[in-house]
């Protein structure tokens, strides 16, 4: 049976070169970078080569980037670090309610620890405004903290106004913004942006599990939330895990461009719209903007999990919700105040590089078949 | 030019099988162990299948271990996690001045937030004796933090007699042991040892840099140091990461039994002697219980890096102390004692598996040209 992945924002495949590079690394360049021989050296320098491809993702220089083990460290870095580095300056945090659970717990336990944390929630339309968070924002924020893309709707997020406001209203506020969904997908320039902070995520752009990064802005100090020895300045202690790292830099080194890959999401999402377009059994969540690669829907009456396995089962893939909440009610749907019976139906479709048009039209025909045969609760 | 990698305390060459692993997990089982479709069981079953094979290195169940980002981040959850899960207890905690920076820094950090650490030092023998961890550990002691085997020196400590002492004067404290240094070369079994979190590290075992785990005895409550998705127990949330964690547990399965691997390693470590003996110019550093692994010796005289990198210029790779201190002064040492001299110019050599004769015939070649060929300071 052919195979339909069609589930990109819960993780990718891993591209060819990315596997290679992690391969050979292992094999042929496995020196701690700490060690001051040659063998370390070489390590060493394989791994700054990846922190420049992957800088390269968001117009950066090599240095401003420090490797994680994913996006939930990278996130838990930025607002943990931030928050402790900034405290006696304030103790108000500014985010969404639909931010991922990496961003949207931290703010929970620095809330537990006496934070105050501020959660704006999207409109009818699904999005955030940037008058929202310049509301919101007071000269006691330290920081607000943003995605750049929903993971579960493509909603697609100011952050450009919403750092300007920022900067108006709580001027020693850090802005981080959340770019997993984003990074290798749409052209991001951190530094004309002025962002802070920004994490990005290996696994999502077809590099493999285990590896992240944060951008952190020349001259922003956090405070480390792990204590070792001293890598990464110190920000992220233990020994790099250099055949993710080096994999990670293959898979943004071998990405097309943000264009090239915007008109095939087009397309894509073009046709899916198109083929179930006059279906009155299916509801499509779209934001007022959002990213062609991310597109939620629902079957009203068919839950989401008996949607998902009816699927796979003819090898379509798609997810109900974030693969993080493993089958608990969205939060992120229930922010947007969509209808209950909608909520509970809501399917996430996300496409990557390496899906066709016969991967869409297996989707189209597997949804259709599903809204005719399942029953409905 | 020949090779000879006598540095496997820093880290070790990636085996064969955990390369192979580590690929096969990213081109063929990439689904996010969270989705609830088929790609996602997949790789959850590849997972709990490591976690097996990793659990049989300490005789523990697979559900007793979650898997982290490696030894630094398991070392510090252990730590902090005890602490703060313990903190009405008590603010005691006792470990020792020849432990990892992942552990160390850890406590100095506890120190900070108002918890009071007990740092024993080695005796002259090198060793710290369980009387001494009986002694330190009062009633209102929270944690022990000792690590099973010393990463500089070898020196093999006295685990389970100090976890008896514990059990007597502190019942209420909870054990922790760094075993990273240990596990796979040392025959373990965390459940007779009646320790309460072991910590592992799959880079130090022909396994990939980037993934660890920590041992969690049932019962024993953690509070977790990352905030996400609730994966690992809700311990260590973010998507895992799967092709190093399939790796760990195919190295892991791949080593050669404890017992075969010591009738190596003493091999090894007697050629070394053998070969030296009766050199006025080489002093060994050799604490009273040791691991036949790892060997410290210094030439006066002479300066760690001036002599490792003497070595490395004709392909022997060896260390100045740990990896992760980074030519800093060793703390080891200097808490053993060793005269400044021959702390100055220590070398740590460390076997594996793959060392053969050869290498410890081409180590004591560059040693004794080294010795007679480099300047004095």
């Amino acid at each position: 049976m052919k195979e339909a992945y069609l589930d990109n924002s819960a993780t990718t495949a891993v591209c060819p070169e990315a596997a290679r590079r992690a391969t050979d690394t292992m094999l042929r360049c496995y020196g701690n970078p700490s060690s001051l021989h040659g063998m370390g050296v070489a390590a060493q320098r394989e791994m700054e080569k990846a922190r420049g491809e992957v800088a390269g993702l968001i117009g950066a220089k090599p240095n401003t980037l420090i490797f994680t083990s994913g996006g939930t460290e990278a996130n838990n870095l930025a607002i943990f670090g931030a928050a402790q580095a900034r405290r006696r300056a304030g103790k108000r945090i500014v985010t969404t309610a639909v931010e991922h659970p990496s961003v949207s717990s931290a703010c929970d336990e620095l809330e537990r620890q006496g934070y105050e944390v501020i959660r704006l929630t999207p409109d009818r339309t699904g999005l955030i405004g940037a008058e929202q968070v310049e509301q919101a924002c007071t000269s006691t924020t330290i920081l607000c903290s943003v995605m750049m893309v929903n993971n579960e709707t493509g909603a697609l997020f100011p952050i450009r106004e919403m750092i300007a406001a920022v900067r108006r209203n709580a001027p020693g506020a850090l802005f981080h913004c959340d770019a997993v969904q984003a990074a290798g997908k749409l052209p991001i320039h951190a530094g004309r942006l002025d962002v802070d902070m920004m994490t990005l995520s290996g696994h999502k752009l077809h590099g493999p599990k285990g590896v992240g990064a944060l951008y952190i802005k020349k001259g922003v100090r956090l405070l480390p939330r792990a204590y070792g020895g001293g890598q990464e300045r110190g920000l992220r202690p233990g020994t790099e895990a250099v055949p993710l790292i080096t994999a990670f830099g293959a898979a943004a080194a071998a990405l097309p461009s943000p264009a090239e890959q915007t008109r095939h999401y087009d397309a894509l999402r073009s046709r899916l719209l198109e083929g179930l377009q006059g279906r009155g059994d299916v509801v499509f969540h779209l934001p007022a903007a959002s990213v062609p690669y991310i597109l939620n829907l629902s079957v009203p009456g068919i839950r989401s999990e008996t949607m998902l396995h009816f699927l796979a089962e003819r090898g379509v893939y798609v997810s109900s919700g974030s693969a993080c909440s493993k089958g608990k009610k969205s939060p992120v749907l229930t922010a947007w105040q969509l209808p209950p019976g909608e909520i509970d139906s809501a399917l996430r479709i996300s496409f990557s590089r390496y899906n066709t048009e016969e991967d869409v039209d297996r989707l189209i025909a597997g949804l259709i078949a599903g809204s005719e045969s399942l029953i409905r609760a």
